[in-house]
């Protein structure tokens, strides 16, 4: 197999130096030469371009870029500045934005706003769009029926390849981008799907009935968009249709929608496995990214203080052997680490429903095992070390032990406790790390500093 | 805006009771009962299954199974456990398995095996398609080359909607999943791209030139496969050209591939994130989970020593003030966390191409300044409970100066190591949290204990 190296990673990145050319040409209030050198960018650099500059030239360059600000822009834009982008534009600017856009991007922009720019939004679109956007904000945040388009094409069960071809020749109102004849029964219910392909592929007399993809796959409205993604993803879906509680098709949802909720999934797994609100943004400003982070490091403080209220009890151990102090936080050390592996682990699986009722017992028997394995692994290394250091065969043995029940719990804690929370529906990413780290810290220093009193002193 | 809950997210999850069945079913060697169980369930499901029974219900299973298994199940199926898989099947099965698959799906599977079962499977398929998957082979793992699939639709610039759908009509090879007509130069240089939409919905003498997509972007075949997915996601593509580096094209990149690989690479990153091997699986045994999460405990031991050598520099301050043991792992354990949670964001916005060149070093100082904001607040909260713990006025002092010193170094370590590491083209993901929690120990038992040192004695 090839040895050649792949193409470096820089492609898609944006040009540090056209940045500056942009943000220097918005500053003199080239208008015209602005307008050339964003020309070529497509909407979501544009919009990354807009988020990696400090907020001065994100106003200077709106502002010089006026009326070429496009709907697109709006929509690609991060959350966490859509707001203060608003309120930098020219009403007509905006008005004229957001009307390009489809509904369900106008639905998403809306979600994130408050009620006075929500308004200003919604004045500005024509009568018969805005009623449907009004209409997808009667389904829940982050449900199918937000995330879906009301465009799309349907036809009935009996039709041939050519009644469909017809049809679509006939319409000039089409979706921009649709990928599948839907088949309706005639209570409007999907009972199948045809691609383009096989629609253009096949003879004008052939049944569409016969030529259905197999993968067809209804989605409900109410359903949450995080199961949507999973299921795009699971069964490999290109486009599904979202039927109502009487299983009456209301709209499509196509997998360029479903990728971006598995990217906003993912990165709020990662963001709240390390303690950080996924409402959190690189584009924050200290306040706001103070606001994402302290709520977890105040858990984080009474944690720490619990676990210092362990070594207390053992004070006068470590007064009299000072080298328990040194040693006691390489044991909680390893437990926090070992516990963090498992419950990421776990985390995982159970957001993938790899980890279910089938497999739980065992994957928390093997996570357990591996404990014991590292553990027996590490207190032969970490015994070593001490008995070297400190030339005391009981302290060698004292924290190869305290290695051993560290380890062994963290497997237990750390792949148990997000499971008791995904039972007591609370998200195990967002919890479990500080119950796992506490849970190590506890017993590290119990486990250590109690055997050290029993054996050494 | 409604209030109404969404829908419970069992769905999509394997039930229980049924994969007990499904067991017992093979257990009892009872074929026609296990197709019958298995028959509503799609590939991606049984596969899942197969991850989640132990390995002896799993030999059962495709033993019983038998004929029934097919080639999309094998492609579906966890890397960690195709190779167990592949030699449970009877050649026959596996030979007819293999020659269902599409080219790209077989690529798929034969990267991770080994030689002798790559020999089998390559021996299965037929000559062309033989051909094909070892053309493939030839570009480099994790390449858009080994992504693509051969099989695409195009046509020359000059043609007419017309001209487009009677070739379509006409060629009864097309491939089973296509969206677009690519529209080629006389070199065979992809210009544009077409929606089969479009071709549909309009007349029969219109030029295909005059309804290509804006959105047409091709992919170099030696692209890493991380950042295909990320052009996929940012620029909303729905397939790709793939390229050679004479421009002409040689296959096609369609976005269900490209949202595996954005989840592999997410995967990945949480995965190395807590120090774990990206080969790691939920159905690993205990002794190829340990090898996937010893390494990164080793690392640990040895930042956990590091950290313990700077505590016995200050043996004599501890033997004479025991409260600075008992105090002194708060300080390290808010500076680990919050360098974790400066390196997350990072990491994950160097994943994105949202830290950049443009704006790395504001990013930088807002995550020095939110650890200063940050100390200042815990530096209040710990001095009081220092205070009135230990009824001391400097030791509350020292915590609190210590708390500061060791978050701003937080902020600085967490954002600016896996800055640094992407500069040395190390992955930061895998890297970052071992220098970040090593700096945040090491300093925050320096600031602690030496000031404790030059205050308290």
């Amino acid at each position: 197999m090839a040895e050649e190296s792949l193409i470096e990673e820089d492609r898609y990145e944006l040009d540090k130096s056209m940045v500056q050319t942009i943000r220097e040409a918005a500053q003199a209030g080239q208008a015209d030469r602005l307008a050339a050198l964003m020309q070529p960018l497509h909407a979501a650099d544009i919009a990354d371009l807009l988020e990696q500059v400090d907020p001065d030239a994100r106003a200077e360059i709106l502002q010089v870029f006026g009326t070429e600000f496009d709907g697109e822009i709006l929509s690609e834009i991060d959350d966490s500045i859509r707001d203060e982008v608003i309120d930098a534009l020219e009403p007509e600017v905006l008005s004229e934005a957001v009307r390009e856009l489809e509904s369900d991007d106008v639905v998403d922009i809306l979600e994130d706003l408050d009620a006075p720019q929500q308004e200003v939004i919604l004045e500005a679109l024509e009568d018969d769009d805005r009623a449907v956007v009004e209409q997808a904000l009667r389904y829940p945040e982050f449900s199918a029926g937000r995330l879906m388009q009301r465009e799309l094409v349907a036809g009935p069960e009996h039709w041939t390849v050519g009644e469909a071809i017809d049809y679509l020749r006939m319409h000039d109102d089409l979706p921009d981008e649709f990928y599948h004849l839907i088949l309706v029964d005639p209570k409007f219910r999907p009972t199948g799907y045809v691609t383009l392909g096989k629609i253009l592929g096949h003879p004008r007399e052939l049944k569409l009935t016969e030529i259905v993809e197999d993968s067809f796959q209804t989605i409900e409205a109410m359903e949450d968009e995080a199961e949507v993604a999973y299921a795009f993803n699971q069964y490999h879906l290109i486009s599904a249709p979202v039927v109502d509680e009487q299983g009456r098709l209301v709209g499509v949802i196509t997998i360029d929608d479903a990728m971006v909720v598995l990217d906003e999934e993912h990165e709020e797994d990662i963001l709240r496995l390390a303690g950080i609100s996924e409402e959190s943004s690189l584009a924050d400003r200290v306040i706001a990214t103070t606001k994402h982070r302290a709520p977890w490091l105040a858990v984080n403080l009474v944690t720490a203080v619990m676990a210092s209220l362990v070594i207390a009890i053992y004070e006068d151990a470590i007064a009299k052997i000072v080298a328990l102090a040194v040693l006691m936080p390489i044991v909680a050390s390893m437990g926090g680490n070992a516990g963090t592996q498992s419950l990421t682990v776990a985390v995982r699986a159970i957001a993938t429903k790899d980890l279910t009722g089938s497999n739980v017992w065992r994957v928390i028997r093997r996570e357990v095992l591996v404990g014991l394995v590292n553990g027996v692994i590490f207190a032969v290394a970490m015994g070593i070390v001490g008995l070297i250091w400190f030339g005391s065969v009981q302290l060698g043995a004292v924290i190869a032990a305290a290695m051993v029940i560290n380890l062994v719990v963290a497997g237990l804690a750390g792949a148990g406790i997000p499971v008791l929370l995904e039972r007591l529906r609370i998200d195990p990413a967002l919890a479990s790390g500080a119950f796992v780290t506490t849970v190590t810290d506890v017993v590290g220093f119990f486990a250590f500093l109690g055997l050290a009193t029993m054996v050494l002193l």
